[in-house]
């Protein structure tokens, strides 16, 4: 039998946010992650909500996240934000990024913000959606350290990089929202059979000398098979030269880990574009949506990309948020007692 | 032994000009397919070399081309410029598009370009490397007939829809060009074995009912493969909403078919982003694409996406463009006779 606590939204954030203080963060590099790890319980991705805070807190005592960091934002052209995440979490760096794009796409159509000295940003569809709850078509690039190998080659040289696309709804908030990593699952999946000492299925990850393997700690000293093959590479590709190249971040062969405390901060990127429909579709944009959901969601078990986390956020707002009593016992440790003494 | 005529790009140009004008194209309509037709065969794609001659001049003939018309373009906020394609060749719409894009995109760092009432762009990447050429990253996409099921689905909702990244190199051409549809293999694959009669693999398309085939008839009325399963999907997806529903062009469910005379002109639609490095990269962007390019070549076996179609440019500017003799045979007679009487 596994306990489980039920907590609202805001008890969740409230709860990371006292934890990430503690751990020396500033309160605005707090709340903005806060904000997104309670998200992230109500979509029901237990994985990037409180049971990733341990990680965050360690973070900030090691030296991977500067918890006093202060982002600095450039307009470097009419429809251009770069901003200087200084080392910080992303979410506070992004949510800066934010405030000036989302007006910035409005008036000029379109418009673009690059981030550097970045770190993980969590659930990259989280980022885009807000770009959608502003009336925009939202379209985001992350890296992340090398996992992933080129079709012939077994060395890594790009991580399992994601992308996301959010789509503006009528009522205020997404109308779905598209968030795929490039490698055929998530390199958290690996991590977690290797720590059960269960095997993974062909398919998965590749040995050091690009075959297969069932062996989790093996692949994870290899690479990450990319989804579809080179083509998944060269979704991770577009990627790489989105968040890193274009935004001057760091590639992923040279990031340090997103996990562990060694290698000092990550620095990768970000890239997010912003785009305003009406400038472009001639009032047509919601009539074309409506026919493809419908396309969709006529067909038995066809579903759009994002309805699983939709559906979690319905679920998750009627009856509230269930945590594994382990999870919940660690965060609440760490905002009590944040240096763990 | 199959016949083969040695041609230089420019002869190529030349007899496709002469064939597309003969059937009724305006000259400029004319002059910008045949340029992309002869970049085709120079990169060694001779699918859409000369050998789409004859379905062009074709679509000419039967109305899902209109060969007399003339784009409007629309400039409808400081970063965004709309072309109605007037149902003319995609072609001289996005050369149309292109001298507004490219120097809007240097001023406002990122500026884009929808196009509607389209048809079938060729090859994806030609477009991009435009942009690489003037200096700008460039991304495009395109959306076409129906032809891939949404998982757990069974009937066609997206088109093979490709997508297209095109990277700037220091001399003033494209370092490098991501090119890549959004299933296993490209439709034509299928509809050539088709005419020969020949099965296909097992994993590039399925039956009215979602089940494997490895007959091409049956999988030409059922529907293709996405790359990487769900996953293809969502690219699929990112590219209906860029290219049709963000442009009010024709989704990929309502359009008419690329081939064949029947069902009027498709009404696609392309959309492409063109960003300045500089703007967003603080003047890193070449660094860090020498070391992600590094990264990938010096691994044997690996190569960076397109550097096959480099080669062949590489080629055929050496030692000519080899034409098969029937397409090449084809392609005079068209040029000779466009009514074919």
């Amino acid at each position: 039998m596994t306990e489980t606590v039920t907590m609202t939204e805001a008890e969740v954030a409230e709860l990371a946010f006292t934890a990430l203080t503690g751990a020396g963060a500033r309160e605005d590099q707090a709340r903005a992650l806060a904000r997104a790890v309670a998200a992230a319980e109500r979509e029901g991705i237990s994985s990037h909500g409180l049971a990733y805070l341990p990680t965050y807190c360690e973070h900030l005592s090691c030296g991977k996240v500067d918890g006093q960091a202060e982002p600095r934002l450039e307009r470097t052209a009419p429809g251009a934000v770069r901003v200087d995440a200084a080392c910080g979490f992303a979410h506070r760096a992004i949510e800066i990024g934010f405030e000036s794009l989302l007006p910035l796409a409005r008036e000029q159509g379109i418009a673009a913000l690059s981030l550097h000295n970045s770190y993980n940003c969590g659930v990259l569809g989280y980022h885009v959606a807000q770009l959608a709850a502003g009336g925009l078509v939202g379209l985001g690039f992350t890296n992340a350290p090398a996992s992933i190998a080129p079709a012939g080659g077994k060395a890594p040289v790009l991580g399992t990089n994601p992308f996301a696309l959010a789509v503006p709804g009528s009522g205020g908030e997404a109308d779905f929202v598209i968030d795929q990593s490039a490698s055929v699952v998530a390199k958290s999946e690996v991590v977690m059979r290797a720590r059960a000492k269960e095997p993974i299925p062909e398919g998965w990850a590749l040995d050091t000398e690009g075959r297969p393997t069932t062996d989790p700690a093996v692949g994870l000293k290899g690479s990450m098979v990319p989804s579809g093959g080179y083509k998944g590479f060269g979704v991770a590709l577009l990627v790489e030269v989105m968040a890193a190249a274009l935004s001057g971040a760091t590639l992923g062969i040279d990031a340090s880990p997103f996990s562990g405390s060694s290698g000092g901060p990550p620095r990768t990127g970000q890239f997010f574009i912003a785009i305003a429909p009406a400038s472009f579709s001639g009032a047509l944009f919601t009539e074309r949506l409506t026919g493809l959901r419908r396309a969709i969601e006529t067909q038995e078990n066809a579903h759009l990309p994002g309805s699983r986390r939709a559906a979690m956020r319905a679920r998750t707002d009627a009856h509230g948020i269930p945590v594994a009593g382990h999870i919940h016992a660690a965060a609440a440790a760490l905002a009590r007692d944040p240096a763990g003494t």
